[in-house]
């Protein structure tokens, strides 16, 4: 294969992580550019967001920059005061009684749920809410979580490449998540469900320096990493330890702890992305001091990954269009993640585009 | 219509406010980009504003880091030493006595006028000195006038759009010099002495702020807005205010009190301007502290419409070319200056472009 | 001849400056693009020097963010553990035994020679250590040298230009080495050696101020600036200053002082380069305060030019391509450099394009 920095197009019909939901607090208007289209989004006081295109359907100025009216039924444009519902209708041009033909904005399908915003950028039609992709780790009181967003300046399949590859911890982390040992175990990956599932088992290694602390792990461990992709850029990773022996191996993982480390990749041009995560534990829930160094390792940890698929992303876009790259053992759920993106892709563009 | 963000050219064969006056003071050299062209503007002892080609001819370095010499007669390029006289042509080269054919830079038709400079970038032939608009208002001792330069990363018609229609003044200004009433009164368009001219009146309302602070109006008023368009983009606007009664709405304001509210936009770039302003007013010239004030608010408030502005430049330039747009009733007046431009660039067009 | 900026390509079969040799100590990583390529330096701890394609064979991933292991015999990527050795093959992949074919990045020829690194950005059969031109002055127990790196954003040959026409000292280094002097007098230009010389004398004119704090000059001096360039951008400068009547002009220069003002600029892209330069005096060694003031004035005096050749790019980059550009008498030795330049550029296209 070689390096093309295509991207490779937006998978349209299928939900993306907008925002945080603390982002519409306090009655914010939250601008954001998903798929090189600006939007704005806000909650209502009934509770209920809503998605519309930023730019008036006048002279396109930024509706976020405008006022939320009626308990938030409407936006007012900042700059000649049309107002328009929640459908994305004008419903008020100031001094004049008619409204013209055409007087819209696109209005996005949206909901709020596991404490993310979601947007559905395709056909209306077929936005589902029961497909919004299980991230329940990040919304449940058996779980603390912690988690934050970052602006990337990379195409979101480097993303999905790196989550759907640990290896890289090894190296990327080597101060933070990793130890050496886990490049060198083999992984399974399995394809069901639509998506794709890398397993990695570290058996009979010492802890790594975090299972240590968090867990008091003194001997040789067994080690997981399940990886649960979802496409386009959903990941649930259960990552988790327990002593050797103590049959975690074979299936039963009660005797070990576990941490949910989950991501959401949603693009923002070809170039750029948003990236949310977050990482969910079961255990030792009232230590506020663990879940503030958890919070700290963790952004320290993905800002690493940050840093890389920047420079991935220049020198892609730099490279002669024949630049070789090799495969490598590791890629193998990489790979077939590739292979169902391109393939929904191809099959949304021959549909008609997916919006 | 559609959003389309072309811009529609320039139109070279008009005046344009390249600067303050102020600015070339103390002897500066001033490098100000117009319509794609770098210029080198400076006044000499003399009193006369010259302003050439921001680009040396031998290896185009910029003479506005040169020195001035003989009183303002010449330019000194700081790269080699050649020097330019005033109408641009090259009078030294060092090192040798022959001045090769075509060792000259462009030399720009400009003035010093209301306190501003001009600069026309056409046909010299056609720079009539007394086709600079009237902007007195600017520079007389019955007014006092304050005022500041913007520059603005977008298209000049966009605020040409703008200022054409004040109806924005309810929802941009809505804490400086607006107040909601004003979308809903009508305009009149009159298409007169090649420009284009919209009074609006909104007679009965409570003073705005603004009023009430400068004029002391207790009761309900009379305002007019009197926008007096010439192209390319001059504005004289009359902002005023009377008692409700007093017989402004008939023709008589003396009773009352006006400000002007004055504008002029020049091209940098296609995507980006050079915005002048002045606001003058005919009444308690010399309480400083109003002067001051009325700097202040008109400086935030022609600010309030460069954060549209820009991000209206931003939202056209990446929508598609066939993203629709409507209008309203409110544009009647600048859509009536869009017919009047796109004539004046077309017949500059066929006439050969101005330059 | 017009004023088009198409920079003219790469010279590939030629020694380029990549760094001061200091950016290695410690075992630093150096990551510099040269010619739109992004390469990787280090020193292993045998002394030698590798320069490796900065973009890992798998994914692109920045091998100067990486590790070098074994002494510096390989560096290891920092995104999946991939090690390349000093001849830019991959030796080793984590978690597998094969290494595919292919799994290899591009070696560049270097070296550390003058206190200054090396490459090789063409064939790599013809790279010949010999071949790097002499700047023994600025590793020699008989000269005290001071230097500096700028990145420049300009095109390369605006450098050429710059430094094969001394005249320019009169007015961009007016306050610094200069005296106005200097541009009325002719040069003398000769063609050897592959390369191009201009000599300059200035005789009888009073010592500049440099020359007379360091060489104590009070009368009249007989002044010289012999450049020798050889291609693509390599300069050995003699810059020198006797008594009036010494016999200098006569060839005997050794009653006079004299410094090597020496450069070397590097492609980064067509729009940017590497400026590195070192200034050698062979006397008075011992005076530290006499080379700080020195390393501070020629600091100053190249940052001068940096100012004019960035804005000369922006000029160039935005001029309309048919734009005419006269020539001077002072641009011979740079025309000459221009023509030998062109040459080698079109007979290394017409073989295949150096790399």
């Amino acid at each position: 294969m070689t390096a093309a920095a295509d991207g490779g197009g937006y998978l349209r019909n299928a939900w993306h992580v907008a925002g945080w939901a603390r982002e519409l607090d306090g009655g914010a208007v939250l601008a954001r550019t998903i798929m090189d289209e600006p939007v704005a989004f806000w909650r209502g006081g009934d509770g209920e967001v809503t998605a519309l295109e930023d730019a008036c359907a006048h002279r396109m100025a930024p509706l976020s920059l405008g006022r939320v009216l009626d308990g938030g039924r409407r936006i007012r444009c900042p700059y000649h005061g049309l107002e328009f519902d929640r459908a994305g209708a004008c419903v008020r041009i100031p001094g004049q009684s008619a409204i013209p033909p055409g007087a819209r904005v696109r209005r996005y399908p949206c909901a709020e749920k596991w404490r993310w915003l979601w947007i559905w950028m395709g056909e209306e039609a077929k936005a589902d809410a029961s497909l919004i992709p299980d991230f329940h780790w990040n919304d449940d009181p058996g779980w603390v979580s912690v988690g934050d967003y970052f602006h990337v300046r990379g195409n979101w399949r480097l993303l999905v490449d790196n989550l759907m590859d640990l290896s890289h911890v090894a190296y990327v982390h080597a101060t933070t998540l990793g130890t050496e040992a886990v490049a060198d175990f083999p992984v399974a990956v399995r394809r069901e469900r639509g998506g794709v599932q890398v397993d990695r088992w570290i058996v009979g290694e010492p802890a790594p320096p975090m299972f240590r602390a968090v867990g008091g792990f003194a001997g040789t461990v067994d080690r997981w990493q399940l990886i649960d992709w979802r496409p386009p850029a959903h990941f649930a990773i259960d990552v988790g330890c327990a002593e050797s022996g103590s049959g975690a191996r074979d299936g039963d993982r009660t005797r070990g702890i576990t941490m949910y480390s989950n991501h959401s990749v949603t693009p923002e041009t070809q170039g750029s992305c948003h990236y949310f995560w977050h990482h969910a534990r079961n255990f030792r829930l009232d230590e506020l001091a663990l879940t503030e160094t958890l919070a700290e390792v963790t952004r320290t940890a993905f800002g690493e990954d940050v840093v890389i698929i920047e420079q991935q992303q220049r020198r892609l876009e730099a490279a002669r269009p024949d630049r070789p790259a090799i495969d490598i053992n590791a890629d193998a759920g990489a790979l077939q993640a590739r292979r169902v993106l391109d393939a929904l892709l191809v099959a949304e563009r021959d549909a008609g585009g997916g919006a």
